[in-house]
């Protein structure tokens, strides 16, 4: 029997497993260990594009050796640029969108996702995202700055217009406070 | 593009469509219009079993009605009762069930469910349900002893052992504070 809601990150995968289809265009504004990234290239197939964003080369050499490994590569455009520079990238409509925030697994814990640049990234997301498109957050807390990260995130969303967009939180409340959650956002078509 | 978040009632429904396979059974606790057993009925297939629960009259006819037009009413079994006597009728495991809380649209408004018997139809239904089995509940708290029965029932199942219990809930952030809301239980396997 299917497990719904083994983790966050999990709870992620399944919505995007459940809205991308061949064709479409995502993209992933941390591609940390290129989890994500590989998820999104999986599901849009050969015929579709993903962009991943990310300032660590470290993080992008992870995520292209991953998908490399699993011969996705050709259909990821991988970015060394900060995630609030996403319209300098992109200009086309998009699909569906994934945030990772806080620290890259495994990687440098002080190279966090900041509220400023969470928001402008999510912003310029918005702005080229189509009717129906999806934006899927997994958010962390328990680090230093995601708290802040949160408060400041949460303003901007649970104020977007009702008729305009869907904007949900999934969180495990058998869990502690500073637990990891999740977000989705899609836009009324 | 699938729209995934439109409505609680429509978030439960996936949940239970992702969920549910032929063969299944399932506890529709609150059948009241029967919407709900009949997507249970649908998915378990003809050689699943569903039992429907409600202490109205009217709302059991409503649902005989919309099974026999689909053609569903030989799986299902109808009983007039209150859903804390769940074990009075069923004995054996369940793989899933689904409550719908509140009162019955089109239906007498001041008969509500009520903090008790819904959790006691609850810790009944959990004592029956399969290791990764499913509970889902869409949960009202406008209407007058929706707050109250939402505070007793996030007591007892924000209590729930991690190491036993997935238990979630989904709400629309950017909708009032009285907004309808799904909760989402799954045995660890």
């Amino acid at each position: 029997m299917t497990s719904l809601f083994t983790s966050p990150v999990a709870v992620s995968h399944w919505w995007l497993k459940e809205f991308l289809a061949p064709g479409m265009v995502a993209v992933d504004a941390t591609a940390g260990n290129g989890y994500d990234t590989a998820l999104l290239a999986e599901r849009v197939g050969p015929s579709g594009r993903v962009f991943a964003f990310d300032i660590q080369q470290e993080a992008l050499e992870e995520t292209k050796k991953r998908l490399v490994k699993l011969g996705l590569a050709d259909r990821v455009r991988l970015i060394a640029a900060g995630h609030e520079r996403l319209l300098e990238y992109i200009q086309s409509p998009i699909n569906a969108m994934v945030f990772n925030l806080g620290y890259r697994p495994r990687g440098d814990k002080t190279i966090i996702t900041r509220p400023e640049t969470t928001i402008e990234a999510l912003k310029a997301g918005m702005t080229l995202l189509v009717p129906n498109g999806l934006i899927v957050m997994t958010v962390y807390v328990g680090h230093p700055g995601g708290a802040e990260e949160w408060t400041s995130l949460e303003r901007f969303i649970a104020g977007l217009p009702t008729e305009e967009w869907r904007v949900v939180k999934l969180r495990f409340i058998n869990r502690p406070e500073h637990a990891p959650f999740n977000i989705g956002l899609q836009k009324i078509g």
